[in-house]
């Protein structure tokens, strides 16, 4: 195995256990045993574990886009229908696992935050450009909305409507929360836009 | 030391240290350490440490109304001012801990909801008894409405927006991201409110 595919091989395993599993309940052995590689070749690659989740949260970085976002775009024109089809992309992969796992980020934002506040930053990046990518789609929709409703204020709560919901979901193991909020964030969306509209055709 | 003083330390201490290190990365000796009694007693009140959590997430339903929501409603009277009096109180535990620790029962959802599924219908009781009381308030305020918007679907979405918000704000260490979601929510409220009292007043 090439030193390159021994490390590819670790983020991977790392990638895949600390989302099923949590960081520290990940143990080191058990990212070993995934990844088939040789016990001892993890400090090789990584300095510590702490060292191997940034590394993690540096590949969930650069898969937004074309994991995450793109995707969406490409199959929905209209920018804010696009904010929803991703939500039900996120309702997708909460049914896909039963409720289980959610998303990698609001997992470890909540686990390691304080406990590993060195990643802080990379957990934030992470959110920070989710926002930063719905943002862009809204502010393409701009004149449907209310001048004062600025792009990256309702993004920001798009994603915290998202976390919430999914961490909702899994306490319940039922979509419901879930669904129930995007329903309410959808009626907020509706009357944005119907105040716009009636504002440029008053009654 | 009684036998009922060593229980209740032994779940004071777990409850602070789940709450401040989260459950996997909480040994059993830093409950007991924490505690101040002898080892081995543990296990003379609890069978394991998820029946320990189990006790400790008992504990946050019954504080949920004494500690949490009653305090909120004897000190606003308005019950729509109410739920944002309630949400400035997380932000001030937020604020008083330096966007460190969140809400004990969000961290718990999303680190044990998978690992440890018995305790999942515990957490979401929390969720349901706080959704429920902060409901029975909107009720209170059901005219102010629209009579299309019901008070579980808003204390959902609210519950919803504090978790979300919490999180974003741990991972920014900033009250940034809690503070707009909260002001985009307050925004939905004010349309909703708006929408009602200009149907009753036809323009």
């Amino acid at each position: 195995m090439s030193r390159e595919e021994t490390r590819t091989r670790l983020l991977n395993a790392a990638m895949r256990l600390f989302h099923e599993q949590g960081f520290a309940a990940t143990g080191v052995a058990t990212i070993l045993r995934d990844a088939g590689v040789n016990s001892g070749s993890l400090y090789h690659h990584f300095a510590s574990k702490e060292d191997l989740l940034e590394r993690v949260l540096d590949r969930y970085v650069d898969l937004l886009h074309p994991v995450v976002l793109d995707p969406v775009r490409e199959r929905e024109p209209d920018p804010v229908e696009r904010v929803f089809a991703l939500l039900a992309a996120y309702r997708q992969g909460l049914e896909a696992t039963r409720c289980r796992e959610g998303c990698p980020i609001g997992n470890l934002a909540l686990e390691v935050s304080d406990s590993y506040p060195g990643v802080r930053p990379k957990i934030d990046l992470n959110f920070r450009n989710w926002i930063r990518g719905v943002a862009s789609w809204l502010e393409q929709a701009r004149g449907r909305f209310p001048e004062t409703t600025a792009p990256d204020d309702l993004a920001n709560l798009v994603l915290v409507v998202m976390e919430g919901g999914i961490m909702l979901s899994r306490a319940r193991d039922s979509l419901e929360p879930f669904d129930r909020a995007v329903a309410s964030l959808r009626d907020y969306f509706d009357r944005l836009q119907a105040d716009r509209s009636g504002k440029e055709n008053p009654r």
